[in-house]
């Protein structure tokens, strides 16, 4: 499968369309998922082109491994988290949407279910979030 | 939070206990989930201690990635599959049983959903599905 430029992502990378930035380092972005399944759930994604797991290079694949790190710790103390649910998909079987690798970080509170997907958040909201794990980081 | 040698995955490492291997390299093992959620379901985890994403090195957890990469093409190949789901769980709240670092890869199909959670599967089949993957890589 190729790589498609056109995906939000790379427009995102570009600076084409606009995103809530959470944390942002030379070789990776995180920021906020638009339909949060939990408070805080926010996408940590490489800034050089690759479709998902499957074609990625170990030093994307470790980049955003190290930024995912430390974005989960920064989210366990901004929302006094109990815990911390890492999610990848792989292709639109796997439940890939968009297809640039991205990781979902989802902060967890004991006895609180997700949300379910595919609904928009409330933007102040998630500009909020946002901010409470940059500065924790 | 701190690492519990006693917990079931470092059992596995010191071959305590049996596990039904896919693969190993000097710094990880894949062995089968024994209650899969689809066909081909395995975990990976490093050979070093650590709790979960949130105090792993990034050497770690680069590692890891290497070789998630590695078996989900790998089952991809043996399944014919469609895409992969990878998930990894930190803290109970985030939905972590074990307390030793591992990614779930479970190969997906179209239309497919994964089974429930908590079920023990049929150990000729896991046996079976493990050397498929193997044989793929």
């Amino acid at each position: 499968m190729n790589y498609d430029d056109q995906n939000i992502f790379a427009k995102i990378l570009r600076g084409e369309i606009p995103n809530v930035t959470v944390y942002e380092d030379d070789d990776t972005l995180c920021f906020m998922d638009i339909m949060p399944r939990t408070d805080g759930h926010c996408l940590v994604i490489p800034k050089t082109p690759c479709r998902n797991l499957l074609d990625a290079s170990p030093e994307q694949l470790a980049v955003c491994m190290k930024t995912l790190n430390k974005v989960a710790n920064a989210a366990m103390k901004a929302f006094d988290a109990d815990g911390i649910t890492l999610q990848q998909f792989n292709e639109a079987a796997g439940g890939q949407e968009v297809f640039h690798l991205h990781f979902h970080i989802l902060p967890r509170h004991e006895g609180v279910a997700t949300r379910p997907p595919g609904k928009m958040g409330d933007m102040d909201a998630i500009q909020a979030h946002a901010k409470a794990i940059s500065n924790a980081i």
